[in-house]
């Protein structure tokens, strides 16, 4: 049979099983499908399956295993590696129907949610029962929980309350030959079996489709007190970071902005930038029961702080933590928008070399005379690290990529760091996967998906190489 | 060749290759290797190699993995789900010798440990620079980092501050045909590949031998506040845990202990029992920057505590800390010299429900007339249910104890709760499991399994049955 014979029984199959408005091919819908957010990249889907119940996921995967057709799982699409495009056609299982929070178990401080949930939406959802889904993830107002566990997502808060991967205590989830698996659940201490949960967090649909997340949830802490302090150059920042690290002080978010990430985001709100002459800022927020349970600490940031205490924007109110947040959440929209192609990069590395780090990858970076951007959570060792292609010609700019690339991951394995510290392998990291990672991982890598999916059926291309 | 052959020419490669002294078939040393601290389970260990780096570990697994000879990783032998027992013959690969915590990197604040270290040893050494490596089994002085790592083991501090997993950022471990992989280091946020330590940790030596541990510190609260308070019954006690729950009071540990726990502990350390006629205790911990951080939290406590507050019992001298944790500590131990056969269940359950599920176990186990002791960490819904052989024929106990698991899991399944919260699966629960998951859950472990150990010589018969 041909491959579109296979994709036209298929595709009849399922509209006879599912309702027949959760199967498209509209040239429309294939092309909303065929991307996600990675920069420059493109796919090809078949079929557009979206998925409204557990059945549905297991029907389509049973189906499509059954056909040995790819099945590429979706979460809202905001993903910056590929995770969810079809690079080598399939159908695209969007989960983003699936988007109930189905409880929030007070008692138990834990929320059961389909994984089409906005982020966003269950923490405020959370806040009302005084309770906090703690990650969060830069997109949180349009990402989804689904795809946070698939990315094993971090976000600014992980400095003091860790990634996503130290919330989840259960999963639904679907393997590729339809069957509907759980681990763990509502209780927090597990041993039983083997921890699938540990395994398919991070995994990015390569392996099974998650139905169903348990969520760890904390009381909220009731206040929250943000500060903008701006430094002299990069190195002062990323100095300052280390400062609190040796001293052990911990706030809740630690941020770090270069000038021109600051200036970008500045531009993109149409707002004036607080302190122009500032060559990179710190965003760092503090979180407590009360004004004097924070303050202490405060004064301990205060004293050590290197920087005239007046030029220190704070933030208390609703509207100016806003203000602040706003900036920094938009930077790569802002970076986006400057330049379409880019490239973005998240290496995590040790906490202690941040400051040898960053300056190597800028110094091995200058004598290409690009644009790069660093910005992200320098309190937990993972920056992001983005280079503008500009106006630089588009083959020019592909050309120099891997050189690019090979640069800054080369500078993150020389302080005992790692490729991607929260926006995974995905497409466009697994090439660096195979030149830093040994043999014998990478083929444990294989059998591992080969015990999961022995079809090789679910987001082939995606960490590893499809055989 | 004969098993027995096979047996001597893999001794001779071993002591050709290793240090001669690291092999040893003396019948004492073969005794000790025997067994853990499971009651009532002995193997036949065919070998003992004592690994002192992680070259021995990569030479005994390729030579073992050639003449398919199985080995049982072993830590510190304190496991008590015979998870190092050699139930069906094999070669014991002891990691007591790699006792080493190569370095506490106070900037970081990474402990990078061998596996064979002490859990107590690293948390003494910790707290010289002011840090802390949370999870405490109550094992802790004699249990290993290898061994926590390998069960997941949790602690009464696992409350406030999670498990094992909470505190792995890396791990180095050596695959059965001899290959040395690391995933994770210093570095806190990991995106790249598969989660690797996630699915090792708790995997009971069956896919992996770990030989390098990066353990995650944290400042350790420099006071510590102990209360002992008694309560009248079983009910009265898991109800005032579950009106902290309600009230999110989450102090550091929230120890239960029913009346026979805390007797039996008491005669076993020939102590007077404070409160003779108290029917359970609660053992609670605050911890914090400064006595007055604990103060409103106490108080909170206090306010809603049902018991006379000239009843409780506070400790803040070490001494006193000392005293009230021993008789914690060593439950077990009085259990085991009162009657070495018993059975050490360990159901993990949604917090909301440990009232109902140490009801419902006792009630069912009433017309049994056989004494069980509850105990454990009741402020995370993992309670350890002994039930003690006493004078019963051995016999007779033994053939009760497939109806007393199956009645305790299957509460426990009831709350939606699971077999095991921090002891593992072993050996001794591997029936438990395949009663309780799903054929297709039992087919994924297995093929895990396959994925890491082609060839089934790691740890056979534990977790899942070995084809």
């Amino acid at each position: 049979m041909s491959i579109d014979e296979k994709i036209q029984q298929l595709k009849q199959k399922l509209m006879g099983t599912l309702n027949a408005t959760s199967v498209s091919d509209d040239p429309d819908v294939l092309e909303k499908y065929a991307m996600d957010e990675t920069s420059d990249l493109k796919g090809d889907p078949w079929l557009v399956v979206y998925a409204k119940c557990t059945r549905d996921v297991s029907i389509t995967l049973s189906l499509c295993n059954t056909y040995k057709i790819p099945v590429i799982p979706r979460g809202a699409g905001t993903g910056v590696t590929g995770g969810a495009v079809p690079v080598s056609g399939g159908v695209v299982l969007s989960l983003e129907k699936m988007n109930k929070i189905l409880e929030i178990d007070t008692e138990n401080m834990i929320a059961v949610c389909q994984p089409g949930v906005i982020t966003g939406q269950l923490q405020k959802e959370a806040l009302q029962y005084g309770l906090m889904y703690p990650p969060d993830p830069a997109s949180l107002d349009s990402c989804s929980l689904g795809g946070n566990v698939a990315e094993g997502a971090g976000g600014p808060r992980a400095v003091k309350y860790g990634t996503t991967k130290d919330y989840i205590t259960g999963l639904e989830f679907v393997l590729p030959d339809g069957s509907i698996l759980q681990h763990g659940g509502k209780f927090i201490k597990n041993a039983t079996g083997y921890n699938l949960t540990g395994i398919l967090i991070g995994s990015e649909g390569t392996l099974a489709v998650i139905t169903k997340i348990y969520c760890k949830l904390i009381p909220a802490p009731p206040v929250t007190f943000d500060m903008l302090i701006p430094f002299q150059s990069l190195h002062d920042a990323t100095s300052f970071v280390h400062t609190l690290l040796i001293n052990r002080i911990r706030p809740a978010v630690i941020e770090f902005m270069e000038e021109d990430a600051l200036t970008l985001a500045a531009q993109y709100l149409g707002e004036a930038m607080p302190h122009p002459q500032a060559h990179a800022h710190l965003l760092i927020q503090l979180d407590g029961d009360s004004y004097s349970e924070i303050e202490p600490l405060l004064n301990k940031i205060l004293s050590l702080c290197p920087v005239d205490p007046d030029t220190i924007l704070t933030a208390e109110s609703p509207e100016q933590k806003d203000r602040l947040w706003k900036a920094r959440r938009c930077i790569r929209e802002a970076i986006h928008t400057k330049s379409p192609v880019f490239l973005a990069e998240d290496c995590s590395v040790p906490r202690s070399s941040i400051v040898p780090f960053l300056t190597g990858v800028k110094q091995a970076l200058t004598p290409y005379g690009i644009q790069s951007i660093m910005f992200g959570h320098a309190g937990d060792g993972n920056i992001h690290i983005d280079v503008l292609k500009n106006n630089m010609p588009y083959d020019e700019f592909k050309a120099l990529v891997p050189s690019l690339k090979k640069i800054i991951y080369t500078e993150a394995y020389k302080y005992g760091g790692t490729i991607t510290g929260e926006h995974g392998t995905g497409f466009i990291r697994k090439d660096a996967l195979k030149q830093f990672a040994s043999s014998q991982e990478l083929s444990l890598y294989k059998r591992l998906k080969k015990a999961f999916d022995p079809n090789g059926i679910l987001n082939p291309h995606k960490i590893i190489d499809s055989d």
